[in-house]
C-alpha cells in the first residue's frame, strides 16, 4: 500500500503551471495555497516568469534545488505526462494532477490517462487526480484547489471528505463556514487513474485528525476492497457515504429473472451494508449527517444505548408533526420518569401535561426551556434532547437559543438537537445555533429523525461488525461467458455442497419408467429452455407410467433440443435460493420468497459471499414471510436450520468456483423436515 | 350553511377584553389591527378603561352604538359564555374566541364549550375557535391575532391557509416575509366547536382572492364533509393538506385481522386520496408545497402535460444526485430536441455534452447560464426548467440569479425552479431568489423532485375527479355494537347482494351428508369461532360420507359452541373483499390477496364507499398481485369482471346497511369465469 503520509501532509509542495493571470487555475491555487497560510515552501514552476505573486518561479521542477513531497499539475493535458516524467525523475513521490481532458474526455483523453498509469507504476508516483479540485488538509493550513476555503482554528478532530465531484466540495466549503463544520481533510477523487477512495479511506482510520469520514461517489470500483477498508474503519469512525448514480428507474423495472435483481444497485446497497456506512440517499441527508456525526462524534453519548430522544417545544402543532416524522423513522420518545415528572410540575407549574414530548406552551420565554432543559437532560434512558421553537408573542428567539447552548455544554453526556421554525424572527438565532460546536440544528424536524434513525443503526451495527474479508480476490473478475450448464451437471454441482436435491433421472423412454415412485413431475431441460413453466417445458401430477409415456412425447414434439427429465412431486414452501457474482463486488447471495409470487413481491434479501451463520439467520428473519416460515398462529413452521445450512453451502460454492457468474435454485422446496432442491440453473 | 363573508370579511370589529397592559394578549391584537392598517371600524371594549391605544373603549358591547361584524374575544374562559350571549344580543353574528380552557383542558373546559356551543345554536352564530390564534386577511389588511404579520402588496390571488395549531401559523408568518409567500387568509381553527375546515374550505372556492388552499389539520372530524368539500373545490384550486398526528407506529404493528388494516390512519389516506388534496406528510415538505404551488398556480404552465423539467448544472456531482432524486419520484427529463442541441452547440462550443440534465461545466458564468437557460426555455416537451448551481471558481453567483429571474419573467409558460447550493456565498442569491414571484428556489434538490411529483400528481388526479357524495349521512354514525351475524345469514346477505357464494349447508348428522358432493370442507361456525384456520376449526379435503361424518365429531368434541356446515371444496386465486366502517370517512371498501399471504405481504387496496367502476377496476389494477391476476408470461389470468362486480356489490351493500360495521370475505374464490365467496365475516 502506498504511504500517502506525505501526499495528504506535505512539507514542500510545487505549483507546475503557477500563474500570474488572476483568470487561470494556476493562480487561484497558488493564492490559495499562500493566503491559506500554509507553513511549507511553495515552489511554483512555470519557465514563463521568474517571480510568480512575489514568489521564485522555477523553469521546471527539475531545477528546484530541495526535496519536494508534492507537486501540483495544473497545465493543458497534452503535457501533464511529460512533466509527470520529469517529476518521477526528480523523485517527487506525490502528485496531484488538476488538469481535465483525460478518460473523461474521449478516447485521445483515455490514452493519455493510460499513458499516465504508466509512468505512475514506472516511478511509483501516489497520484491525486486527474480531473480535480485538488487537495485541503486544514490541521497544515493547506488549500491546494482552485476553490475559497475558510480553515476552523479548533484542534478537535473532524471530518475527512472524500469527493468524486469537485463541485460537491465547493458546495461544502461554502456551506461549512457558517455551520462550524470542522473539515479536517478534503479530496477530489477526479478520475481516480492510480489512487481512489480505498487508499485514503484506510489512510484515515490511524490519523487521530479524524473522527469522522465521509464520502460522496458515484462509482465503486473495487467494492471487495470498499468493504474490507470500510468494514475495519467504522466501529473506530463513522463512514457516511452518499452513493450517487443509483438512480432507481431500474428496480422499478419489471423482475425478467431472478439474475436481474442482483443487479448494481442491489449490489452497492448489499455492498454499503455489509461495510458498516451510514449512507445518504440525497444531498440534504449527506449534509446533515455530516454536521450531526461530528458533534455526535464529539459528545460522551455513546454509553447511552437506548438512543431514546426528550422533545421540548412551545409549540403544539409541530410537536405532534415531529412525533409523528419520529415515530415513523423508528425513533424511541422514552417516558419521563417520575422524579423529572415531579420536578418539572413544581418548576414550571402552568403546563397543562407532563410528558416526552413536552409541550411547555406558547408563552415559553427562555427561563421557561431552561427549566426544562436542565430537568430533561438529567434523565437517564434518553441519549439527546431536541429543543423545538416558533416564534409566538411571548418567545425571546435568541435569548432561548443561549440558553440551549448554556444546558448543552454543562451537559456534555447527552446530544443536543435543535429546529427553530420561523424565518426572520429565528435567523440571528439559527445563525448562532449553527456555529455552536455543541449544538445540532436543524431547519426542520424531518431531518432530525433521519440523523436520529441513522445514530442508532450505526450505533447498533458497529458493536457487531466484523471485517469483512475478500476471499479468493485474484480469482475473481472472470468475465461471464453466458453459458448455462447441463441440467443434470447442476444437481451434481449442488450436492457436492450437500445442498439436498429432488432425486432427477434423465428419461428417454419406458425402460427408465421402470424404477420411478409416482406422483411424477416431468420436465424438458436444455440451455434454451429456461423459464419451463412458461414454455409449457413442465407436466405436473403424472400418476402412472402411461401417462409418463404421453409426457415424454409431448415435451418431445414441443421442443426440438435438450432432453427430459423425472422428478417425483413434491411439496413444502417455495423458496429462491442463489447468487449472482458483481464485478465489484463479488458474489451477492439471495434468499426469498419462491414460487408464483417471486416476482410479485421480490420478497429477497440480499448478502454479500462471506456470509456468516448469524447473517444467514438474519437474512431469513428479515423475509417478509418469515412469520410462515417460523410457524405463525400456532401451525408447524418449516426447518429454518435447513434453509440456513443451504445458504451457508450456497455460499461457499459462489467462493469456491469463481468460474459461476450465476446460480438459482428455484423453488427450493423447504419442508417440516429438511429441504429439496427442485430446480437449478448455472451460469458461468 | 353558515354566510362566513363577514366573518372573515368584516368592515367593524369589537374587541373584547382589549387591553392598555402590553404584556396582554388583549393588548397585542389590538396593536397588530391597527399596525395592520385595518380600515374598518375597531371599537376596544373593556369597561375598566375609557380609552385604549387612542381609541374610545367601551364598557360593553352592548353599549356599542353602531353595527359590528366581528367581536374578538380575549377574556378568561369563565366569562366568555357570558359575553358571547351578550354578542348574540346586540346581534353580532360572527365570533373570535382567543381564550384557551374549554375542551382541550379537563372537564371544567369541556363543559364550558358544551354551553358555547348551545349559545352559539341559539343565536346562530358563527364562532371561530375557542383556543385559537385568530384570523388574518391580507385584502383588508386585517391581523386579528397576537403574531405579528407583515401584508403582502400584490394584488395577485395567493393563498388561504388553515390551521389546527396556532403555532404553526406563527411560524408561516415569520417564513413568509423571506419567501414573498402571498398568504391571503390565515385562519387558526382551534378547538372547532363550532366552525370546523369544512366550513371554510367551502368558502374558499368562490373567493377570487384565494388560488390555493393549504391546511394544517390534526383530526379530521367529518370526513365525509371534508372529501365532499375538498373534491369540489380541488379542481379549481390546489388544496394542500399536512395531516400530522397520523403515526405510523400503528401500521408496522401486526396485523390481528382485516379489520385493523382499515384503522383511521388508512381512513385518512383513503379520505385524502379521495379529496384530490395534494399531501405532505412533513413540515419540510408542506411549506415547500406551499410556495411551489403558488407559483405554479400563477404561471401559464397547465397546457403542458408533461411534467417534464430540464436541468442546467455548473456542477457535475450535484447533477448526477439530482438526476437520482428526480429519478427516483418518477419525473421525467425529456431528452433535448436537435434544434435545441443544434442551438447549444453553437451558442456554447466548450460543453461536452448536450443533453439533459445539461452540464454547463464548473467554469459557467452568468452569460453561459443564461444562453443554456433562453434555449431551453423553448423546448415544448417541458413544463419546468430547474437551475442548479455551486459556487465555483468562476461563478458569479448574484448576477446568475438575476440572469435566471430574467429569464424566467419572459418565459411564462414555463415554471421556473432554482436550488443554489452552499453556504455564504449562495446566500444573498438565494434571499434574492425567495423573494421572486416568478421563480420556486429551494435549499436542496430533494424537495424539488418531491414538489415536482406532486404537481404531477395533481394535474393528472384533478382532471378525472369526480365530486364525492356522502350517501345515507343521516344513517351513518350508528355505533358499532360488535356483535358477529350468523353464519349462513351472512351468506344469505351476499347473495341479496348478487355476490356469488359457495354452496354452504348446515350438516348436523347422516342425514344432511347425502346430498352433498365431494371433496368437501366441514367447518364449525359460530360467534365465538373467528379465525377458523387456526382453532381448528375447519377440515379439508373430506372424500367421502365416512370422512365426513368423523369430521362433524371432531369438531363437535373441538367445539362447544356453534353449528358445523360443509361446503364443497374449491380453487382459485384466493382474494380477500370486505369493507370496515370508519366513523368519519364512512365506509371503506377493501381489495387484497387472500389466503396464507394476506397478513404477510398486506397487498391490499383501500377506497372509500363511492365505488364507482372506474375506482373498483384502478383498486384492483393497483394490487401488487394485479399481474397474476390478469395473467402473467401467458397463463390464462382470472376473471376479473367478476371480481370487479363483486367489489361494486360490496360497496352497495356498504352503503345500504349502515348499521353493519365491518364485513369480510376471505377466501373469495376467483376463478377464470367467475368467483366465490368461501367464507364471510358480518359484524353490526
Amino acid at each position: 500500500m502506498a504511504d500517502l503520509k506525505r501526499l495528504l501532509n506535505p512539507k514542500s509542495v510545487a505549483l507546475i503551471g503557477a500563474s500570474q493571470n488572476r483568470a487561470k487555475l494556476g493562480s487561484q491555487i497558488l493564492s490559495n495555497l499562500k493566503k491559506g497560510g500554509f507553513t511549507g515552501k511553495i515552489c511554483p514552476v512555470n519557465p514563463k516568469y521568474k517571480k510568480i505573486q512575489g514568489l521564485k518561479s522555477y523553469p521546471s521542477v527539475l531545477k528546484i534545488d530541495s526535496h519536494i513531497d508534492l507537486a501540483v499539475i495544473v497545465i493543458p493535458a497534452g503535457f501533464v505526462n511529460q512533466i509527470l516524467e520529469e517529476c518521477g525523475e526528480k523523485g517527487i513521490k506525490n502528485v496531484i494532477i488538476i488538469s481535465a481532458d483525460f478518460s473523461e474526455a474521449g478516447e485521445e483523453g483515455k490514452k493519455r490517462e493510460k499513458r499516465l498509469e504508466k509512468i505512475a507504476s514506472e516511478y511509483k508516483l501516489n497520484i491525486l487526480g486527474p480531473n480535480c479540485l485538488g487537495l485541503v488538509n486544514s490541521s497544515r493550513n493547506l488549500n491546494a484547489t482552485f476553490a475559497d476555503f475558510s480553515f476552523t482554528k479548533t484542534r478537535e478532530p473532524g471530518i475527512a471528505f472524500i469527493s468524486q465531484s469537485g463541485a460537491m466540495g465547493s458546495a461544502v466549503f461554502d456551506w461549512s463556514t457558517g455551520q462550524a463544520l470542522n473539515l479536517k481533510y478534503f479530496l477530489s477523487l477526479g478520475n481516480k487513474a492510480v489512487l481512489g477512495e480505498n487508499n485514503f479511506l484506510d489512510y484515515f482510520k490511524d490519523d487521530p485528525q479524524v473522527s469522522v469520514v465521509a464520502a460522496y461517489l458515484e462509482e465503486i470500483e473495487d467494492g471487495q476492497g470498499f468493504m474490507e477498508t470500510v468494514s475495519r474503519l467504522t466501529p473506530y469512525k463513522p463512514v457516511i457515504v452518499f452513493k450517487s448514480g443509483q438512480s432507481r428507474a431500474g428496480k422499478s423495472a419489471a423482475l425478467s429473472h431472478t439474475g436481474s435483481m442482483a443487479g448494481s444497485s442491489q449490489a452497492v446497497e448489499a455492498g454499503l451494508a455489509r461495510s458498516g456506512a451510514i449512507t445518504a440517499d440525497n444531498l440534504e441527508n449527506f449534509f446533515s449527517l455530516l454536521k450531526f456525526f461530528q458533534v455526535a462524534g464529539s459528545r460522551e453519548t455513546n454509553r447511552f444505548s437506548s438512543g431514546g430522544v426528550q422533545v421540548v417545544s412551545n409549540a403544539g402543532g409541530p410537536l405532534v408533526a415531529t412525533a409523528d416524522s419520529l415515530d415513523s423513522q423508528g425513533v424511541n420518545l422514552p417516558k419521563l420518569s417520575d422524579q423529572a415528572v415531579k420536578k418539572l410540575k413544581k418548576e414550571i407549574p402552568e403546563l397543562t401535561d407532563y410528558k416526552n414530548p413536552l409541550d411547555i406552551l406558547g408563552d415559553a420565554d427562555e427561563q421557561r426551556y431552561k427549566k426544562a432543559l436542565e430537568t430533561v437532560s438529567r434523565e437517564k434512558n434518553i441519549s439527546s434532547v431536541l429543543t423545538l421553537l416558533t416564534p409566538q408573542s411571548g418567545t425571546r428567539v435568541k435569548k432561548t437559543s443561549q440558553v440551549l447552548n448554556k444546558v448543552a455544554r454543562k451537559n456534555s453526556k447527552k446530544l443536543f438537537l435543535s429546529c427553530f421554525l420561523g424565518g426572520e424572527a429565528v435567523q440571528e438565532a439559527k445563525d448562532y445555533l449553527n456555529k455552536q460546536p455543541e449544538i445540532v440544528n436543524f431547519d426542520y424536524p424531518g431531518q432530525v429523525s433521519f440523523c436520529l434513525a441513522k445514530w442508532r443503526e450505526y450505533r447498533e451495527k458497529s458493536k457487531a461488525l466484523k471485517p469483512f474479508q475478500a476471499l479468493n480476490k485474484e480469482k475473481e473478475g472472470i468475465k461471464p461467458k453466458n453459458k448455462s450448464w447441463d441440467y443434470l451437471d447442476s444437481f451434481k454441482l449442488l450436492q457436492k455442497y450437500k445442498i439436498p436435491v429432488l432425486k432427477t433421472e434423465k428419461v428417454t423412454g419406458k425402460k427408465d419408467l421402470e424404477k420411478l415412485r409416482y406422483p411424477l413431475v416431468v420436465k424438458r431441460v436444455g440451455p434454451e429452455i429456461i423459464h419451463k413453466t412458461d414454455k409449457k417445458g413442465i407436466i405436473l401430477g403424472i400418476q402412472n407410467k402411461a401417462e409418463a409415456l404421453k409426457a415424454l412425447k409431448t415435451l418431445e414434439k414441443r421442443f426440438k433440443s435438450g432432453y427430459s427429465v423425472a422428478q417425483s412431486q413434491e411439496s413444502g414452501q417455495e423458496i429462491l435460493l442463489g447468487f449472482k457474482r458483481d464485478p465489484s463486488f463479488g458474489p451477492l447471495i439471495m434468499v426469498g420468497l419462491g414460487g408464483i409470487y417471486t416476482e410479485i413481491f421480490k420478497d429477497i434479501r440480499i448478502e454479500v459471499g462471506d456470509l456468516s451463520l448469524e447473517r444467514a439467520r438474519k437474512m431469513i428473519k428479515n423475509l417478509r414471510v418469515y412469520p410462515l416460515l417460523k410457524g405463525a398462529r400456532g401451525e408447524k413452521g418449516y426447518d429454518l436450520k435447513a434453509l440456513e445450512k443451504a445458504l451457508l453451502s450456497l455460499a461457499t460454492l459462489a467462493r469456491e468456483n469463481p468460474e459461476i457468474s450465476e446460480l438459482d435454485i428455484n423453488p427450493f422446496f423447504l419442508q417440516e423436515k429438511g429441504g429439496l432442491a427442485g430446480d437449478v440453473r448455472v451460469i458461468e
